[in-house]
């Protein structure tokens, strides 16, 4: 018997790392769970990539994600914040695959394109359309409704291309 | 009996991650280890950043280091050369914290001063002073010898004032 397939997505960031976890069977999506891991702004930068770190992994450990998709993360015109974001993806993308769990990465337009249908739906219009697609989900913040929209995406392209780690 | 300190100097890079460890007690260095992390190009971002936290946490677990010490990133003139250090960086600061490792960053004029005396000192140079300071290292290629001046520089402005993860 096959079971449903759980999908994690993650939207990475060094302030706020939302996730969100569905499971997902032929066409029906279900919302399982979702969240944000915030680490304290003052704490040193290597410190609050590790609370990232163990925050996921505890995502993982706790959920069991059978595959995972993450953001591509688009240049940012500010060189700085570009690093800050790369640094808090390489955290996210590095316990993804210590763990075993295979990464899909999508472009954003592609992720509002999937949900939307519409590559240029602005984050209001994500965030409807996946209270839509997951009701049980409720009141959902902007950062974890990213994360569940990237997980529909995930969900709405398997199988799965990446190679396991 | 007060032991030696052991400090790991990791300079990240998702094509080549170098790493050296040394011992510190007083004025003394001794070297310990020293070696690179070269994740196969051709494999997905999220399955070679992976590869740098599992052969990173392997050096931390074969020679429990008691600090890190870590180059600061500059901003590249190239977003996605900043992206692409920025996600290799990401994983090896987590790795550290996660493994409770504390870690102290030094910009790489600081670095370059601590061990040639100028902060404009080019790779030759740091590799020659590496030779003289660590002469167990024997022959040591470029990516590892910025990671043993690294650790050096860390050696150098103990104590840690990093905060534990």
């Amino acid at each position: 018997m096959k079971r449903a397939i759980r999908v994690l997505g993650v939207d990475p960031g060094l302030r706020i790392t939302g996730w969100g976890v569905i499971e997902t069977e032929g066409p029906r999506r279900r919302w399982i769970a979702h969240g944000t891991i915030s680490p304290a702004p003052a704490l040193p930068l290597a410190v609050r990539l590790g609370e990232i770190a163990l925050g996921l992994r505890e995502v993982i450990v706790t959920y069991a994600p059978d595959e995972a998709a993450v953001e591509e993360t688009f240049v940012n015109v500010n060189p700085r914040s570009t690093l800050l974001l790369g640094q808090a993806r390489g955290a996210v993308l590095a316990t993804l695959a210590t763990a075993q769990v295979p990464v899909v990465e999508f472009a954003a337009r592609k992720v509002k394109q999937s949900i939307v249908g519409a590559g240029s739906a602005d984050k209001s219009q994500v965030a409807f359309m996946v209270k839509r697609l997951l009701p049980l989900a409720g009141e959902v913040k902007a950062d974890a409704a990213d994360a569940l929209a990237i997980a529909l995406c995930g969900a709405h392209h398997r199988p799965v291309s990446g190679v396991r780690a």
